[in-house]
């Protein structure tokens, strides 16, 4: 009884997403990490202009000193300790802070690449959908696995981002594929279990490249990408201020950024604090 | 039975304030906002050479978007809601992250001026402790309140700083004293009652002066309290990077930093979103 209902909520959501792809040119901006996670900073970054939002879990460990964490790194390894309520909260509290106009896609414990049995429910994922998302942020490593996550995902009224990951990467955090032909196969096939939004690892999650290109292999894999599907594409892993411009001719939808504003977030106390002590 | 075990862990906290005020010529720095209760930014401003950071309920209202609230005015209307279980979680989190070295104190529903009956009780006050609080930041309005909140924290080991405020304040974040000698006379009674360290409203909370000067009302008032007592002393509202060598001369112990720190994080978000989106 609620097919057309979450039909309908699925289509304001991607509007949200192509309508910040056009007012930004061709390429827009995924806001993650500190910006993604505390309603301080989400706001600050759409009152600058960003549209979309993704709060997730390992953010949310290194936020909240989860087991003493400290990197994004380390946070990967107990990210699976955050409860689904806090996941809710915050989803509800970005939400409130930042409007409905916003897209909002989450990261939750379950959508990831797990190493502990940890399902999504029917529950969980309508919670989520109730507390605000319009998406969920999913980091699956199989076709079978994330077609699960899509169907549930898609009966409660929420899109699915999905990635493809290089099968050597630090961090599995998507479907596997190396040569840009398995790239391409592996993002029709995700495209055809109705993914909503496909994206890119770049293989430079939390380390960011101080050059102004991407890796050749890189751009390879993501023209292999751009040209296999239909549907908004991402690139995400390690994309700051100084390397984002050679994204900017590819093609690419969105660009997913966290750790540069973690880093930025971090440089600016840093400096203050500076100011205050060394005088 | 742990009357003797709290009174060595008040000890040592107050050396950790102590060495602080010592380590940094005079006058040190408490750390709050968002440098208070995010794991990531406090670990920041620790490695930057903050010594003390304050965990406060409204400063969580506000990166948890309760109630949709976008500004620390708005955020303690909404204050009293943030649950004990979130403050013990965000002082764990913290703690965790910055070690044992760093002193926290932590503003919670209970230990400030309140509207609806909110009593803070011992199970809560010995949560706290034992979650890695040193003290409690207390913005009582009566000595007979604040010896309550005194008497209980002293009893877990906790070290309470509390405040001077003037009568006309738009938050009434401490005891209202108007002329310098009802300062100097509130601060004794402070001390008194066993107050650990006693600051001063400056008036200017959540607004920042852009001027380098304190208004000369302020200082006869900062000056009155100083005179008053021996124990460590703070300066609490409003100051930021451009006013605070204003504080420098007085002798003051603490200066409490809050909002600054969220306007620059806020900046550098901003900024940096800009250069993404208008490339």
């Amino acid at each position: 009884m609620i097919t057309g209902d979450m039909a309908r909520k699925r289509e304001a959501a991607l509007r949200k997403v192509t309508d910040a792809i056009k007012l930004h040119g061709g390429t827009t901006l995924l806001a993650t990490g500190i910006t993604g996670d505390d309603s301080r900073l989400a706001l600050a970054a759409v009152q600058a202009g960003a549209r979309l939002l993704e709060p997730n879990h390992p953010a949310i460990a290194l936020a909240r000193g989860y087991q003493g964490v400290t990197s994004m790194h380390a946070a990967e390894d107990v990210r699976h300790q955050v409860p689904m309520e806090e996941m809710l909260r915050v989803t509800a509290g970005v939400r409130a802070a930042v409007g409905r106009d916003i897209y909002i896609t989450v990261g939750v414990p379950g959508s990831f690449a797990e190493t502990l049995p940890t399902p999504l429910t029917d529950e969980q994922v309508c919670a989520l959908s109730r507390a605000g998302a319009d998406g969920i942020h999913a980091h699956k490593t199989t076709f079978e696995d994330l077609k699960d996550v899509v169907d549930l995902c898609h009966k409660y009224g929420l899109l699915v981002d999905a990635y493809i990951a290089h099968p050597s990467d630090r961090h599995l955090f998507g479907i596997p594929a190396g040569a840009p032909a398995e790239v391409a196969e592996a993002a029709k096939m995700m495209q055809e279990i109705g993914v909503d939004l496909i994206g890119l690892m770049t293989g430079m999650s939390y380390e960011g490249v101080a050059a102004g290109e991407i890796a050749p292999v890189v751009r390879q894999r993501l023209e292999a990408m751009l040209k296999a599907v239909t549907v908004p594409t991402l690139a995400e892993g390690g994309i700051n201020v100084t390397n984002f411009r050679a994204f900017m001719g590819t093609g690419v939808s969105i660009l997913v950024v966290g750790t540069a504003f973690d880093d930025i977030a971090r440089k600016a106390v840093t400096d203050t604090v500076g100011v205050f002590l060394r005088r």
